[in-house]
């Protein structure tokens, strides 16, 4: 068999933020072969010679010596640094094609919409992640059988959205199509509540739980996949949170009222309501595997 | 090396409901060479059936029988029903063990306090579970390295509670003693929760999105590993919420608030508060590995 490598001539890949998702992302695309030269760009020191180390780039470079030397430039950095990096790197770039991989889409996509060089960014969103940070949360297990969502693609030019289309296939995800908007309002639901519950949820722990050797002795798997999120970054996470404000709000006053309802019914012991509840819920199972 | 296996004498043990518990318990048990002989006690005949197929209990008895052959009885039935099953147990013992694994303790404690047989008793929790029910969700890779809870062990004979206590290292668990109250206030922080907080964010997905194949498509791991637990069985579930209603209702409220204060800043704009909030809830870090 023909690999696909063999038939793609490899691409010089940058790489700006090296963290969970950047540093991942370079790890498997030169194991894929999708690309033998990896240029990292990373603001924080120690990050940066983590991603050295770890072998996750092949060198450490200013952003405007990585826009000149790459085919492709991932931005990979927390969503309200992306809204000035990627504008900083389009205005570098000439043939190059530029991808960010945030969480968030409409105010990138917005602040971007009249850029001179908008048609060379792929504005994208791998639904992948941990609940860990920097160089060292990097991993080859990432990404493979996830959706990799592509918004406002009619404003890509054809050859770049076939780079970016062509490393999520690479990554071992499938793609979606979506606008900016959309994307925004279905990740709130899919992504961003479960942070803001676990947070929460580890709050309500840590306010009422005083003897911790109890929490820790007892927790089975349950708590702690429930809880799992809340050990995530603030600094990814605030601005996400931000630029999705109003959807965020939306299912966050839809999520309490859930809650209201399971205390309503518990309160007022009535048994059958609580079941019923319960018996919706279940049916997530037609939704998840 | 000697194992512990052969310096033990094996018992014979009776499982009443081979449901995911009791019969993840019969696998482990018979495995690890604790006991090589299973009597089960299954109501639902379907159960029963699959029970003896996929060799979980040697054969199906009806409870006089199971008793009568046995020198440990393990209750594994919904909490709801231990409330009746481990009394009518208890009035056919005479040199028996008989143990429960409910996720509840008080109520049940307090109803056979004063049972002239609650000494053969051992009221206790394994701290393990999957979101799955039934004798098909049985599995060998239970139990070990979790928490196994012993309640009001003052109340117990000394060799029952060895032998309770035996058991449980054979399943690769470690002992916790407590009163049954401070179970079911530590048990509604770190497990009864994390269920309404999973079924509720199920129900909050369900009623807002009506694109389901975008869900599904989206939907990452954080939300999978937030929401899993909304598959749990009801029949387990209510019973559970009832019998600690108060402690949940605590749990719940705080909770609530917790969710408050991320919608507050959120909605306020206050971004060094929503960022405390998060630093806060990431010290979950030091309490769970």
């Amino acid at each position: 068999m023909m690999g696909i490598e063999k038939q793609f001539i490899t691409k010089k890949v940058a790489v700006i933020g090296t963290g969970l998702i950047g540093g991942s992302m370079a790890l498997l695309l030169r194991e894929k072969n999708f690309t033998n030269f990896i240029i990292g760009v990373e603001s924080v020191k120690s990050h940066a010679e983590q991603a050295i180390q770890l072998e996750i780039v092949d060198q450490i470079s200013t952003l405007e010596e990585a826009v000149a030397q790459s085919d492709l430039i991932i931005v990979a950095v927390p969503v309200v640094a992306a809204l000035e990096v990627v504008g900083q790197v389009l205005d570098l770039v000439d043939r190059q094609v530029v991808v960010d991989v945030g969480s968030t889409k409409k105010e990138l996509c917005g602040k971007l919409a009249t850029h001179e060089k908008r048609s060379r960014f792929v504005a994208s969103h791998p639904m992948w992640g941990t609940e860990f940070s920097g160089p060292k949360a990097a991993t080859r297990f990432a990404f493979s059988g996830k959706a990799a969502v592509i918004c406002n693609q009619e404003q890509s030019d054809e050859d770049a959205l076939e780079l970016v289309m062509e490393m999520y296939r690479y990554l071992g995800m499938h793609l979606l199509s979506m606008n900016a908007d959309a994307h925004d309002m279905h990740t709130a639901y899919v992504s961003h509540i479960s942070h803001i519950t676990s947070f929460a949820l580890a709050n309500t722990v840590l306010e009422k739980e005083r003897e911790e050797n109890t929490i820790f002795e007892l927790a089975s798997g349950g708590f702690e996949s429930t809880v799992r999120l809340a050990k995530s970054n603030a600094d990814t996470w605030v601005p996400i949170f931000r630029q999705n404000k109003e959807n965020v709000l939306d299912v966050l006053n839809e999520h309490i009222s859930q809650l209201r309802k399971f205390k309503a019914s518990i309160e007022k012991e009535n048994w059958g309501y609580l079941r019923e509840l319960i018996e919706k819920a279940n049916q997530i199972n037609r939704i998840l595997k």
